[in-house]
């Protein structure tokens, strides 16, 4: 017998690749840091002889999350102002809370937060745009935590860089030389938005992620006034300018694109561009509706993120999962769109492309890392089981993943925490929450109505 | 002090009426199936001995939600087929298994799977549109949950009833005859839809609604293509018929109404009569898109319904509640548009008041019925608190649920059944779907390709 880790034994392992496949009573096998086996369980008990042995008699197993596009620390803003418009709800609580708290201890808590959500939900790894991106590298390079950290780049001052070569020269020292060889963190470039930066720095990063091989991680056609004011103020669509800056590549992702033409979408089919589509961020902000089915049907690869917890509400990629593979049908006009499976596969393997970590993780395929998650479906809300990825992307929550290792390493057993402490995470959400004040006061301070 | 049953003490009391109100370290003081109080806690203290005290310092209480429309028994078909046409679902899947299956068995299972995860996730009154409407009364009856049974009627026969008179004779004499005067029981009609009943029937169920002052529940403009099949049928759009018949008035609850124009609206609006907004169904079968906005301007009451977890697929009114907020901005095109609280009314008061139960249910007042749900806010999910509204509706989850009354009864403490054996009824669903057979077997039975 072999002498491996881990073996983990589930009533059905969805690898995601190839597409839709369920297998039942598999078994997947991790010796350190890697998926070294999928075979039949009745094959691995005989094979292996495991360190530790999970044994999940009614649980799917499927490849860790990917949340390809989130601003992690904004957690601490969770509900801070909704059911605004875009433009109140930047300019009038965002952005000044932002300017006023936002701070190395701001981004440290608030991603600790996002990181504990984000593990209990089942999500392995994150791409993450925003300030002080040092620190959110350091927060999860020592939770264990698998993110791909963007390097912001805007032309604006804030706490962290007065300019866009600032930006950029912090973000290439203290993120990106900061974690070179270190497996879990991976680097992108990560420019605001066309409305946000002039051609020169998007040049600049340009060369360097060409140079460096890195993704480029933008905002881009997120509502139609964004793109309207950009042809008044550029001549042309927010696309077709970074396309003449050379941006538009197998590097690029870009993020929301609710507004697409079919030339569009033709383009970055053609040059193998990304999209992380961002559904309940779009419906809450009004954004507008991006056409996913489409997008697929042209062959665009496709990622799933949450956006901030500031205007989603949450970091649930299940939640997102499933609002994408409706909203696709809603927008189509056609139930057949975006099934189930291929939701899922833009959980997870979709994400993992875009960051340039398609042959590292977003599959369960021997070689690959072990970023696994478990989720019980012997559960009320999921039962009966006929089809393992409908229940999971239709009926099942976060709150069924039970089991979460990110590159082997157990990150939460028995929906337990291991590396975070829950409780102090909360207590300090709880103390930022009084350090930013609120309106809230003047709601439940308001004398109570008679009750009948 | 004044004896009372029970003492509920939570941070927030969330009592919906008046829209919006959150009220801190409030106390609701129970007596036998009634509500008798809503004060402040520290008051509560000192004027109420209660049998039991529940004291939830981290939690909101809400009213119980409202499903204003499903088909309970279909949750032992949840996941048998998605991903598929409206007419190949329906056809090809739906009826042909319906027609194999359905039975007095079948009902009793069915229903008690979902009035278990109606409970779990917070709902304490479900409105039903299903065959064997006997049954359904009787099972949630037995199990102390609230339910408006509906008395379907269609011109076909089924294992129910063969013909429209039957249905309506059925429904009349086993369901609302039978429970008669039974405080949990109320009931409704419920012909299917505008295109499987004839105008006989319609009109018949019109005088008898009329007489019993009961409502009419009714699948309406569903789809575009079933208004148009309509007017090429009967030369005018269904609610029009509906109208020539005298069945547009308050006691209609018009179900689904994704297709609507501006007169429609008014007319909704101008006899007072009730829209069931079904938002994940809507998208799942790429139905249309409800226009709750505009609905909610003209002053029409909304409900919010799950339809059944066939095309859903589950029972969870807090998904249902986001989406619902969520994709109303998106269909408007206005951030503002149906905030959180709002939202929440929809899915208690709105369906409360459609249902012919408004005085009786729906919101935290003295002498409505203790129905009654705690959301412990005290999560990872769900930190910070800056409004309570926001968590409940846009981040918190069914899984938040501890405890639920129905008319002062426990029916949910510290997220266990109190009525019901969950392990028992998922054992009868895994056995319906050995019975029911399936697709899934040619899926998990492929070979396992190669891992890598």
């Amino acid at each position: 017998m072999d002498t491996i880790d881990t073996l983990i034994s589930a009533r059905w392992v969805v690898p995601v690749v190839p597409d839709g496949l369920t297998l039942a009573d598999h078994s997947v096998a991790i010796h350190g840091r890697r998926i070294v086996d999928l075979l039949p369980t009745a094959e691995a008990l005989r094979k292996y002889a495991a360190a530790t042995h999970h044994e999940l008699p009614g649980h799917a197993l499927i490849p860790g999350l990917v949340n390809a596009h989130t601003h992690a620390a904004m957690s601490l803003l969770r509900g801070l102002a909704d059911d605004l418009t875009l433009e109140t709800w930047l300019r009038e609580h965002i952005w000044p809370t932002e300017a006023r708290w936002v701070s190395e201890a701001f981004v440290r808590d608030g991603t600790r937060l996002a990181i504990a959500e984000m593990l209990r939900g089942g999500t392995t790894c994150f791409n993450d745009m925003y300030f002080f991106p040092n620190v959110t590298a350091r927060v999860a390079a020592g939770l264990g935590m698998r993110a791909s950290i963007g390097m912001i780049v805007i032309d604006f001052p804030t706490a962290w860089a007065d300019n866009a070569d600032e930006y950029i020269a912090r973000g290439l020292r203290e993120v990106m030389d900061a974690h070179k060889g270190e497996s879990l963190i991976s680097t992108c470039f990560a420019p605001h938005a066309p409305y946000t930066i002039s051609d020169a720095p998007l040049a600049r990063i340009r060369t360097l992620a060409d140079e460096l091989e890195r993704p480029v991680h933008i905002h881009l056609h997120e509502t139609a006034a964004e793109v309207a004011r950009h042809v008044e103020q550029h001549g042309c669509r927010p696309l077709a300018r970074l396309d003449r800056l050379g941006l538009v590549g197998p590097n690029l992702l870009a993020v929301h694109m609710t507004q697409l033409d079919a030339e569009e979408i033709a383009l970055l089919a053609a040059r193998g561009a990304s999209v992380a589509h961002c559904p309940q961020s779009n419906l809450k902000l009004a954004s507008g509706f991006c056409e996913v089915a489409r997008l697929r049907e042209a062959g665009v690869n496709v990622a799933l993120g949450t956006d901030g917890a500031a205007s989603n509400n949450d970091l649930d990629m299940w939640d997102e999962m499933r609002t994408a593979a409706l909203l696709a049908k809603g927008v189509a006009g056609r139930a057949d769109a975006l099934p189930a499976r291929e939701a899922l596969r833009m959980a997870t393997l979709g994400g993992a492309q875009a960051l340039g970590l398609g042959e590292e993780i977003g599959s369960i395929e021997c070689g690959k890392a072990a970023d696994l998650v478990a989720v019980d479906l012997v559960r009320i809300e999921t039962q009966p089981v006929y089809d393992p990825n409908s229940q999971l992307v239709y009926a099942a929550g976060r709150e069924a993943v039970t089991h979460v290792w990110v590159a082997g390493r157990p990150q939460l057993v028995d929906r337990e925490l291991v590396q975070l402490d829950a409780t102090e995470i909360m207590a300090n959400a709880a103390a930022w929450r009084e350090r930013i004040g609120v309106q809230i006061g003047e709601q439940i301070g308001a004398p109570a109505a008679p009750a009948d």
